[in-house]
């Protein structure tokens, strides 16, 4: 499945019954409960909470074994029910799991829930036929399924908690920050992410466990929460995505939505992906390729729990940044140049003071402290004074954002709430002293106002705001003059998949490669196929010496390896004897290969080289590399990813992320500046070319490419084009 | 001064004089405040302080207006004082601080504290004439003085609080974790350091504020607690050392000692250098060299605040881990996994559990969970049975350091509690759950287990442990084997600093400065010095043909740029026209440089080739650099820095941190293994050659060093020493 960058309509009946059915699971008006009982444990506690949490839905305990459970009338079977109930969840043993799917089914249930184990993550065959069975008949049904192996969904919104989990109390979470949580892992949900946001005065607006992920994914019920009014921001714990189209789809509508996506991923490490893959049945993926997307489509990674719960917050309620220019400001000289190195580390700019504000600011604090950015506001940080302070802090121009890092004091916490609705700059608050305050830090959590409890924190997140919304910005303004539709051209198209049909071996050869490639704008060096030694050295005097000499053979992808490949030969002479020397070598290395004849191409020994290159990712499909070209780049790894396609301000990012590249491109001692405009549109048309032909190309190598001096644009001096194998028939 | 890696013997008496007065500051029998009052504020804080304190010292407050101070009798100066106090704390106006110190001189006190600002901070002439007063008169009367410009000290087990903070209350802190700490900001330390602190159950031994460092800086106070035995891990919040060198010194006593020393340290970016510079008088220095040196002598530098108090804890609980394999276990498998992956991200490894202990952990949870690394130990990891399965994982050979990622649940705590005296290995606990959690919290909190709030925090914790020890293990290994000590070798020295002498312009030509470099076993490439064309020719045959050639003055630093470099010279022929062009083009860019001759040089084509520097640092004198050479490594920006002198271990070390290069030197793509053991002895010997010719060398340059196939050594291409101007007469 290729991906797009243009969010295709969604398949809308499809979409609209799948968007209903999860509505139903969230806001149910009758829930049953298969498998309820008044023990402990997940049959007794999942009727319990929803007892507890103020639920109005009508509820039936189903247990064959008793008549009541906890004083409520208990049904025999679903088959039994009064009604058909919006949403079904099932506490039962694994093997009685499908009959009683397939009996909601029969009943006319809109939802279900599965919370037992005993599937896909046993990685048995039994295990994985039972998951399957599920898939299948939410599938054929139309009954939507969450889990199984769950820990159950809660919309706090709609006090309907149906749930299991033991970790939740009665009345214990009633606010909502507008944070919608969907998270694979079900006691990351309730035992750490929950209590970790109550601490910090957070509440959830609805929280989903997906468990294995047999039929709706995290991506659905994403889609979900870009349609709920109810939902800000949009935070998840994943340790891999079942479909990763899907997902490039929705994070792309909730770009679209301006509805930030917080994610925390397992798999920086293959420690990780180990851990994921023996715990679930989901793929970590190449993390590579997801970082690539993320940054592409806005979503903001973090590192852990209290990240993910402290990032969500601020971007439910902060404003957009107009840039990324920081004014810092404490009471202690110490906190805030500690919170402004931060700033600066992660590349934020700090700008100085400008002299308007400096005046108004030695104007109340006379020669105390530094008013300066970062500012020493000593006692006029926590005084009657700090009102004023702010007001001036604020009206200062060149910031963008404003980093309170202090210890408190009530008129710290009274005046940057007051002033925070009509700031013209959003404000973070880091609160630096003991999480057991009581006189300014309720008032802060309960408040509007952005918190954090340690500086690197709000600078991280700070340079998260300000990435999301200009990325937002510049997307939004793609999408607005056209340019991220990306128009086929079918003659271009047709032609280029010619040329790959015509290939017999497993890569096309240079030749057709970069014959291929010119089609989409990529120009090749000057060159002339030869079968003969005569051909050759006519080839040579019109390209004019010196020349490269390299054999041509479908059956050849590595030719310099094979002695196929001979530079800057000078003469009628050299070209004679290296074509005779290149004939013998290649035979000598590959008797069996088809050669074609010997290309004979003109010298590039200007410009800067760089390798690109498309490859498939299993989760999004192509994606793009740049690096530095030579084996000492190469073992750097300096290089940059994008999923395709992408648009021009993509490639200058990838440019700009390929490490030294800038710096060598801009003229670095001596060098010529290299012609970046070229490499950009090289890029774009690479990506797009990399989605276009995405069913008949695998991979592709432009290694070299050489990016001339400006105005002289870029060479592919070697190209390999991997025709993609069709799927065995099996599938 | 030149760091030398053997501590020097302090000097003695000295020394003894220096611990001792700061022994009597932090251990005063008899406490005068200059400047006590009622009245909120500083000088009435400072008494009530010390009397909720509890502390035992007779006290007497001191203020001319004043009989009595708060039922205190008060006397009118330090003069009329019935005795020589230990500690004198004053807090006037700056004006009135240098004579109160002289009388406190005068009247035989042992120790001053000065917490009035006014000084160096001002950026004013005044300022800091003032404090090199201070300065001048404690080095003189040998009364040493802590600030001015500061919060005060405290020894909690002395239970002697000296300071005006308004932050701290009586009996808020009264435990004890072993922890120094040091801070250069008043505020940092006792309005953030102490309540996150007590937040996490962890207490510090003694809380020192140096401010503006007129006279005891941090390592003073560092050096006394290295030789205080209720000190067991050093904290410290540093903008920047007064004295690099000394710290140095400090950080090497600290590791021979075994006392961690744990650093907060701004300037990291330049915003956070502004800050400190606009803040304090102190200079952040380069951080690229405070890094090397923090490595070099185990120094483990931290981010944050939560970071410095909750790693210093570690260091005081926790034992030595074996290695780096990392063992991670929760009741969630989700957590269990984010966990393992930060640890895999970090470079620790997370090893398979060894098919014994698998067995034992099925035995107890047969199919449920993840009987693996990470584990999962679901119900098993908070009932009784964990007990059990926690000695099973203690006793698995495979994993040196133990993490439980956890929610609680008291079997948790109380069974971690139980094993962690008598465990073979380290346990770090993350407690994944709400901080207010009532019944295992505390517990934990209470106890000798080393305790996280986050996986990640853990993750680097453990990285940080295990790196110290092992950095320690193989530098005590190196003191014992008589690796550290660096004997002179006179002769060598003294053929050097007169080739060093012989200089004539800015820096010594490429001949003499690889002459210079070949007496300490850095082999140059042949070469032969000629004034004639003929001799050229002679030289270039007894080389042998392709040769390099290359201007030799003093005058010409920068031989390419001038036309002063010709490469691959094939015959006689090519000679003698190059040596004519060479010197048109020299002269044309240099006409008044005086030449020497040329060089006619070997072409060495093959090997790595590599940047090796030395330059001197403001704070740690001379530094050694090794990087990739070429211009795209060079804009690449991938190098190591260290201290010198450096062993072949911390060659090693420096290796291994150039991006890249170990993969080309084990021989990639199919480029020979280079020789890293002359590498090695290279990088050895130009750092001992560095710390020697301390004096004499500015810095020095090889660029490029060839490093060649195994056995077949290394070759300075080229090279560049700039000998030192002395410093001029007026210092």
């Amino acid at each position: 499945m290729l991906i797009v960058d243009e969010a295709r309509p969604m398949a809308g009946a499809m979409l609209d019954a799948k968007l209903r059915s999860i509505h139903a699971m969230l806001n149910p008006k009758s829930v049953a409960i298969v498998g309820a009982t008044e023990k402990a444990g997940y049959g007794g506690n999942f009727l319990k909470n929803l007892l507890a949490s103020g639920s109005k839905a009508r509820h039936y305990p189903i247990n064959p074994n008793r008549t009541e459970v906890d004083g409520t009338r208990c049904y025999p079977s679903v088959t039994d029910l009064p009604e058909a109930p919006d949403l079904v969840g099932i506490v039962l043993p694994a093997q009685l799991v499908v009959p009683t799917f397939e009996a909601c089914v029969a009943k006319g249930a809109k939802s279900v829930l599965i919370i037992s184990a005993g599937f896909a993550e046993l990685g048995t065959d039994e295990g994985r036929a039972r998951q399957e069975r599920l898939r299948d008949i939410a599938r054929e049904s139309g009954v939507r399924l969450c889990g199984p192996n769950c820990l159950g969904l809660a919309n706090v919104a709609a006090q309907s908690w149906t749930t299991p989990s033991t970790m939740i109390s009665p009345n214990m979470h009633t606010f909502d920050t507008g944070i919608g949580l969907v998270s694979q892992s079900g006691a990351t949900c309730y035992r750490t992410l929950l209590p970790l946001a109550e601490d910090r005065g957070i509440g959830f607006s609805s929280m989903i466990c997906t468990g294995n992920e047999a039929d709706l994914e995290t991506s659905d019920f994403m889609q979900y929460m870009i349609a709920d009014p109810g939902t800000k921001v949009i935070a998840a714990v994943i340790e891999g995505f079942k479909d990763g189209a899907k997902f490039a789809e929705t994070a792309d509508l909730a770009l679209r939505a301006g509805k930030p996506i917080v994610i925390l991923k397992v798999g920086r490490s293959e420690v990780g992906a180990r851990g994921a893959n023996s715990h679930t049945a989901a793929m970590t993926g190449s993390d590579t390729a997801h970082d690539a997307l993320f940054r592409q489509k806005g979503v903001v990674r973090v590192n852990d729990y209290d990240e993910l719960v402290e990032f969500s917050a601020m971007f439910a309620k902060a404003k957009a940044p107009r840039g990324p220019r920081i004014g810092v400001s404490s009471e202690s000289g110490g906190i805030s140049t500690h919170t402004a190195d931060k700033c600066g580390e992660l590349g934020l700019e700090v700008p100085p003071l400008s002299p308007e504000t400096r005046e108004k600011m030695v104007a109340i604090m006379g020669d105390r402290g530094s008013a300066a950015n970062p500012a020493d506001l000593t006692q006029f940080g926590v005084k009657e004074s700090f009102e004023q302070v702010l007001d001036i802090l604020l009206g200062e121009d060149n910031q963008d954002l404003l980093i309170l890092s202090s210890v408190g004091g009530p008129n710290q916490a009274k005046f940057t709430i007051a002033a925070i609705e009509n700031a013209p700059k959003p404000i973070l608050f880091v609160w630096n002293g003991s999480a057991r305050e009581s006189a300014s830090l309720p008032l802060l959590k309960n408040s509007n106002v952005p918190l954090f409890f340690a500086p690197v924190k709000a600078a991280q997140a700070a340079r998260a705001l300000v990435d999301y919304h200009r990325t937002r910005r510049d997307y939004m303004a793609e999408v607005a003059s056209g340019e991220r539709q990306f128009p086929l051209p079918p003659a271009a198209l047709a032609a280029f998949e010619e040329i790959v049909r015509g290939g017999r071996g497993v890569a096309l050869n240079e030749y057709a490669s970069k014959q291929a490639l010119s089609l989409f704008g990529v120009r090749g060096t000057r060159e002339i196929l030869c079968r003969e030694v005569d051909d050759a050295i006519d080839a040579a005097r019109s390209i004019g010496f010196p020349v490269a000499m390299k054999i041509a053979s479908d059956d050849i992808p590595h030719k310099t390896e094979a002695g196929g490949v001979r530079l800057g030969l000078k003469d009628a002479d050299e070209v004679a004897r290296a074509f005779g020397e290149m004939l013998v070598a290649v035979r000598g290395h590959h008797p069996q290969a088809r050669i074609d004849g010997v290309l004979i191409q003109e010298m590039v020994s200007d410009g800067l080289q760089l390798i690109v290159g498309v490859s498939r990712d299993a989760h999004f499909g192509p994606v793009l590399m740049l690096g530095l070209g030579g084996i000492l780049a190469e073992a750097m790894a300096a290089s940059s990813w994008r999923v395709c396609p992408i648009t021009s301000r993509e490639a200058h990012e990838m440019i700009g992320e390929v490490r030294g590249l800038s710096k060598i491109a801009a003229g670095y001692r001596g060098l010529p500046k290299a012609d970046i405009a070229a490499l950009v549109d090289t890029l774009v048309n690479i990506s797009r070319l990399a989605v276009w032909a995405g069913d008949s190309v695998e991979s592709l190598d432009i290694n070299p490419l050489a990016v001339r001096a400006e105005g002289r644009g870029v060479v592919a001096l070697d190209a390999l084009l991997v025709p993609r194998v069709a799927e065995p028939a099996s599938r």
